[in-house]
């Protein structure tokens, strides 16, 4: 088995799906969660100056999409045809739009501004990204693509409390319950439920 | 050969790795170029309410990256093993970052809040992320990623006058030579150079 360390902020967000997916594989690693408070001092040390960062037997990688398409290729949760890759892809891109404006908002410095951006995105943006994605999750009985278990659905599961933190939304899954059926379909799964049971908290 | 069409508007932006990788693959296809005045009628009957849409045999697929990927690895211009294909999609992903963060100034509706952001951007974000993607083409001999021509390399090629124009930097292949090597590496190409030279002119 491959010495694998996986290094990022002490949160889900879009670190988690890795955690999740490594947990599925049943790869061991090293879960380091770095503090905000070392983060300035260890980021000139990573790839791109961001994390997540996994280091699969001494070579780093970087990009939470990237690595989590990587681990899902790796542990059989992909699609069997390159044409079913993309749909797997394009489903995940849609989620890490909706993720990149909540974003933008969540991480604008200047107050005024960041209020203004969120009054008009949770009228202008939000709502219709949040209706796609649940129509696309509908019609994949519970899934984000395939109709089946991908590595998307661990990317949607692993960030869901952060992206709902964000969004400002704190029942998402109540308004969208197939939302809650994604996650359920993750966390279900005996091996990442045990990962889950032990990890330390954290509420995004 | 596969019926396609391709949609997107008339320009390069986020649509010309698209069709620099069709034509790369020998694959003809009706080039939709479909105006802004056109777009509110078109955008509800899009999967995602976005172009680029790529229609293959009638099937719809979103999301230029995703689109980008199926067809470099369709093409044969993408990893031959897993870990080759995460190096290729970290380093898209990164250059994606600065397109993702250029496009949050040049789309701020706010001409004050714009021009604040954009002369943080240029200090505090552009610079950083330049450096990095040009050492890592640097390290890739002219190459996104793994020192030989892949899908990466049309990404980074079709995007570039976009780029520029929202960094408002026009000679920043002089600044950083190894992006016009990336960019020659591609419109060398003699199907590419073929497609590109009868294609409608565009600034970006």
């Amino acid at each position: 088995m491959p010495e694998v360390v996986f290094y990022y902020f002490p949160v889900k967000a879009l670190g988690e799906s890795i955690r999740l997916l490594l947990a599925y594989g049943g790869q061991e690693f090293d879960d380091r969660r770095i503090p905000q408070s070392e983060w300035p001092a260890f980021k000139p040390k990573t790839p791109f100056g961001q994390m997540p960062v996994l280091v699969i037997d001494g070579k780093e990688y970087a990009q939470s999409l990237a690595i989590s398409r990587y681990l899902g290729n790796k542990y059989g949760v992909a699609g069997d045809s390159l044409e079913d890759n993309l749909e797997i892809d394009q489903n995940v891109d849609l989620i890490n739009d909706l993720r990149a404006k909540a974003a933008v908002v969540q991480y604008e410095p200047d107050e005024t501004v960041k209020e203004a951006k969120y009054a008009d995105f949770v009228k202008n943006v939000f709502p219709d990204l949040l209706e796609k994605l649940s129509a696309i999750f509908v019609k994949n009985n519970g899934h984000v693509a395939l109709g089946k278990l991908t590595w998307g659905d661990f990317v949607f599961a692993g960030m869901f409390d952060y992206l709902k933190m964000m969004l400002r939304m704190p029942d998402l899954e109540k308004k969208y319950p197939v939302f809650q059926q994604v996650i359920d379909n993750v966390y279900s799964i005996p091996k990442v439920k045990a990962y889950a049971d032990a990890a330390p908290p954290s509420d995004i």
